[in-house]
């Protein structure tokens, strides 16, 4: 997605250690037309999947999911990573190591929001490791649903995510591709 | 706000203790189509106050604050309740009493984000306390830039964030508001 390309370019900041700031299009401040235009992309290559439900993880997922779910008329779920009072017992619960923000996190759905005959697409912001995607779909198959397709914002190539979620078998679609950060500061994108 | 008047009678329940779930709308599942007709409702209503930016804070003030940021055509910041790698020092930083979460939370803006000249427009989901929105009102206040308005899905008249806000001055618009829940279970909606 040529837009978020250069936005990510002209803004995004390379702190090192593989750490992209992109801090005023959608980890802190948002850009809410362009995050509408990349749901509308995603519906465009997700439309043969058919979901009926998207799955995310909160925080910065949420921006994401709501576009894609807007565009594809469906609801979306966001999985808390710490439980509100308002959520109640039993949950589904999965657990991710975090590279950007150390230790565990762990990820909580209600069975409520994810049924057996549901087709799930998972829209995240990153494609990094790939380990909070992964704990995703593990609660959509402890539900019994269905994964269609995994779409991100922003894939690190240089990163395991892809050949680690390679086994789901399911496709996955990021819109802005990073294929290396080196340690100058530059960030190169693929064309 | 009609339709979401609705999603609250038919979809909400009412947990005791002031604490209503509306887990299927808006703080697990969300119906992206229904914030955003939100989004253009709370647009309406602050035409006048001419914003240049939106403030809300993760997690789920993200979702009426996306809507309402497309809307008006202006950029949303949510301030962050975790420090992310990704932000740098200094921040603005306060810290609020949460009532449905237990202890303080800290909120965090960038002040790359908030400028003297910015025109904010607080939008989050609920008005209970007005804790957490004092607390954003706060580090406008201390970015030095003007606080415009304060809108807010899901107001509980019952609790005493209206006047608690009442010195700042500005208008408070809520789309739906809740004047009692009682220990019975009901939730009763001012019409």
């Amino acid at each position: 997605m040529e837009k978020l390309k250069q936005r990510i370019l002209s803004e995004g900041k390379n702190l090192g250690n593989g750490i992209l700031k992109i801090d005023s299009v959608i980890n802190h401040q948002v850009d809410s037309t362009l995050m509408l235009e990349a749901g509308a992309e995603f519906a465009r290559r997700f439309a043969d999947t058919r979901p009926t439900r998207i799955l995310t993880a909160e925080v910065s997922g949420i921006i994401p999911a709501m576009a894609t779910a807007y565009a594809m008329g469906v609801p979306f779920v966001y999985a808390r990573k710490h439980k509100p009072v308002t959520m109640q017992e039993p949950v589904f619960v999965e657990f991710a190591p975090s590279h950007t923000k150390g230790g565990t996190v762990s990820l909580m759905v209600s069975p409520e929001f994810l049924a057996a005959e549901d087709r799930v697409l998972i829209i995240d912001d990153f494609l990094a490791t790939g380990n909070t995607i992964a704990a995703m779909a593990r609660i959509i198959e402890s539900a019994g649903a269905t994964l269609v397709g995994i779409g991100t914002l922003v894939e690190k190539s240089f990163e395991t995510g892809r050949a680690a979620l390679a086994h789901l078998n399911v496709p996955i679609e990021s819109l802005v591709i990073i294929e290396a950060m080196s340690d100058d500061g530059r960030i190169q994108i693929r064309a």
